[in-house]
């Protein structure tokens, strides 16, 4: 495996991608194998915002490797948070922990960690710009479940336009060859336009439906996600409609007995609790899968560290991004680093687009 | 042993206690012996309300046998709040979690989680209802500093209404032979019918005292416990009477040279501190037994791990709990429970009877 | 090494503070030999105050020694503070961990918990007071980034009336020969004369100077501290004279080649960006030097634990101290410890000295 850090899935090569894929896989079948295999190693899990189940998922994987803990969950009322600048955190604790897991609020943190780690650097959520490993977990769970990632019918149920697990999906299950996608969701929840067009150049079929049952009988897979309340034109508009995206009983008898349900978990409410007996649902699964490919990815990572500090990046323009929620808001210091896009910029850290004046 | 969880220690066979007895001594005597014995393990420590000090005590267990740890503490600004249900919590934790050491608010949590976790379940305690291993806890203390667990004398000071540790320890120590009771209490704080119908049921002898001097000369163990401000009848009576109910140096010289005082900790002013200095205060020690309880638990409820989901369990009545303080209230999933006493119903969540209308 | 407990760093002799010098640097050249030396143990960090930063240090050296950890790092909510006594904690804690460290707000509370403990106790920070192994961070990373210890020229610049780690440095290096300081701060935040004294004393050079550039050409080490905004006399001294204690590129263009640069961190911004790049710059190595220090630490300390519980200590005066910060205001069952200086009485827990009336 090439890559130093896991920012974004997407700078992950296929190659590199199938082999933490693969590799989970050998993990699930002999874990025992595995129990000591980063005895001596520390992970840090710095978490700017608090995510119990993230952090439970990433610490369950590096322990089950004999990888030891360090870290924070809620610097609100400690030290960490008292000025000090987020490379001079990540300088010190690169010295302490062998690999560095970080959430942060701000789109780009993980990214501009890794630029002054002497640790390899994960990414478990940057605000809500990327979480990549919900998805390589939702990769693993599908290649496990269906044996194949490519060829797929795919349902994708809730909220498409603020989802970023499903944006992230669909984006990676469409490098795969022949996979199709049918989406179900309120006319104001779309999917954003520009996926729609990294679907087409990538030549993916996808339809649009109004219900789960229109759906249900031709899917390989359902990926339900939750669409919140508040994103309901209205609270009639959500009375009248919250059933439709619901996934109970009734709805999965129209389904392939081969069928595999997925979620990222938590659940409210839309999927029905007697949903969970069914054994097309692995939504519990999934989070075992998860903890597969977590460990896949830390024992990858591990190798690829060298303890250098990486070198100096310098500005490539002279601009400033306009995210508010971009990490170069807080952190003054980082150079501001932008990729040409059609003449726009285009932000590194958040991929915000600055259009030309 | 036969027991799969511990929920609540009535349900744990003599056999089964005697042996988790008998294995903390061992352990005790060669602590060194069991430094790897769960090596490879990981335990769940799930606090939906904190308590450093259980968690402390389990949380050490687990580690003095090499196994490893995941948890939180105080969910209450975490994602495991945010309207996740009990069941999927469990569901997922125990993915990844060989053991759940569970502490909820509510009375029949731990027994709702055992039964959707694939992971053995102990209860760190379930509201005011049970809190199997400090019980355990106080029986190894006995059975090693008096070496038995029958024939005793046991004074019992303090709060015997409200005091779950001493009906628990009570209800214990009436299974084994010739136990007899000294109570010394407030009139208004005496212990509950029920269990004074079960001491007799059990053929117990048992009688109450105004004064601690009364019972002193006669005790092999005192237990004591705190009485809280509150419970008094009022600020005067508290002023009045707080001096019968507290430990000092003159009355442990009325007690025979082989008394065991124990004490669940915290204690506040119920003991003064010239009474530590007193080779026959125990309840420092007594956290160090538990420590060797809670280990040789350990060990035994992983033994028993299948890793399976329990079977599905079906309502047994068309009836609802009235306990609001019972976990049925909140996690409305689960199946209504109840066992016939006498034509009343029993909760088997959180033991409340149900009166025939 | 002699020592039982780390309290102050004044009470270690020159043999011990060598000893763990030199180990730190044998632990520093061969890290992985030490992966398990402390397999089996467990440290207790008992932090009554929140230091994420001190706190994962010390959690850093005694898991890269496979020594493992319980403990709590802000009891504000948990049952540890529900008046349960220091005493008390530390007898239970001591029965659980073989080592602990402990960080207090209140002057004196390592002290207070060493006389309790069962393991040997090292000061994480006792308020203001004292905070032994930052002091023992920067004399390792002297020795090993100067080769010495003695014959050095130190510049020490920012507060140097309120700086605990600036005095206890001092106090530390001029028992070591030759060396030399010059301070540079306000004229309001001048080294106490007690501290002057006491260099003196010790027959140490040392001058006061109004800039960095004046001393740059001369010195050997820089200590970067920071003066607090609130520290100046006025805010418009503080924008006139900000300057003055700042760090730049440009005031390390006059420095030697081999000048070493520390800082206790966090920096916030008395030492600019650019310098980071320095190679003369150590504050980021400097707390890699910290991990070493404590992995010797914690090693030494184990080996001297007897796991007997301290002898009681009587009162030596009927006196009590007047420092509201000192943990015998809320402590009160602890001895009332002073020593006689000039027939004052000094507490032994703060150090603070009553005057005779």
């Amino acid at each position: 495996m090439e890559a130093k850090n896991l920012i974004d899935l997407d700078n992950i090569s296929l190659e590199d991608l199938d082999e933490i894929i693969r590799f989970a896989g050998v993990i699930k079948e002999n874990p025992t194998y595995f129990v000591d295999v980063c005895h001596g190693k520390i992970m840090a899990t710095l978490f700017y915002e608090p995510s119990t189940r993230t952090q439970m998922s990433f610490q369950t994987a590096a322990l089950r490797l004999g990888c030891k803990l360090i870290g924070f969950d809620d610097p609100g009322s400690s030290s960490v948070s008292k000025g000090e600048s987020l490379k001079d955190t990540v300088r010190v604790i690169s010295n302490y922990a062998d690999i560095i897991v970080i959430r942060n609020a701000f789109e780009g943190a993980a990214l501009a960690s890794s630029m002054y780690s002497r640790s390899p650097v994960i990414n478990a959520g940057d605000g809500g710009h990327l979480h990549p490993t919900q998805t390589l977990t939702d990769l693993v769970t599908l290649s496990y479940e269906k044996g194949r990632l490519d060829n797929l019918t795919i349902g994708l149920c809730g909220d498409m336009k603020h989802g970023r697990t499903v944006h992230s999906l669909i984006k990676s299950l469409s490098k795969y060859k022949n996979n199709k996608f049918l989406m179900v969701s309120t006319p104001e929840l779309k999917l954003p336009q520009y996926l729609v067009d990294y679907m087409e150049a990538q030549g993916c079929e996808y339809a649009y439906a109004d219900t789960l049952e229109e759906i249900m009988p031709e899917i390989d897979v359902l990926y339900m996600t939750r669409i919140q309340r508040e994103r309901f034109p209205s609270v009639e508009a959500y009375e009248a409609q919250k059933g439709v995206y619901v996934l109970d009983k009734k709805k999965m008898d129209l389904a392939k007995p081969d069928l595999r349900v997925l979620h990222p978990l938590p659940r409210v409410d839309e999927i029905t609790v007697e949903v969970d007996e069914d054994p097309r649902a692995k939504y519990f699964e999934q989070t075992e899968y998860g903890m597969y490919a977590r460990m896949a990815l830390i024992i990858k990572m591990l190798e690829n560290r060298t303890a250098d500090i990486p070198p100096t990046k310098k500005s490539t323009h002279d601009a400033k991004c306009t995210n508010m929620r971009c990490i170069t808001q807080t952190e003054e210091y980082l150079p501001k680093l932008f990729r040409e896009v059609d003449g726009d910029l285009v932000c590194k850290y958040c991929d915000t687009r600055i259009k030309k004046k």
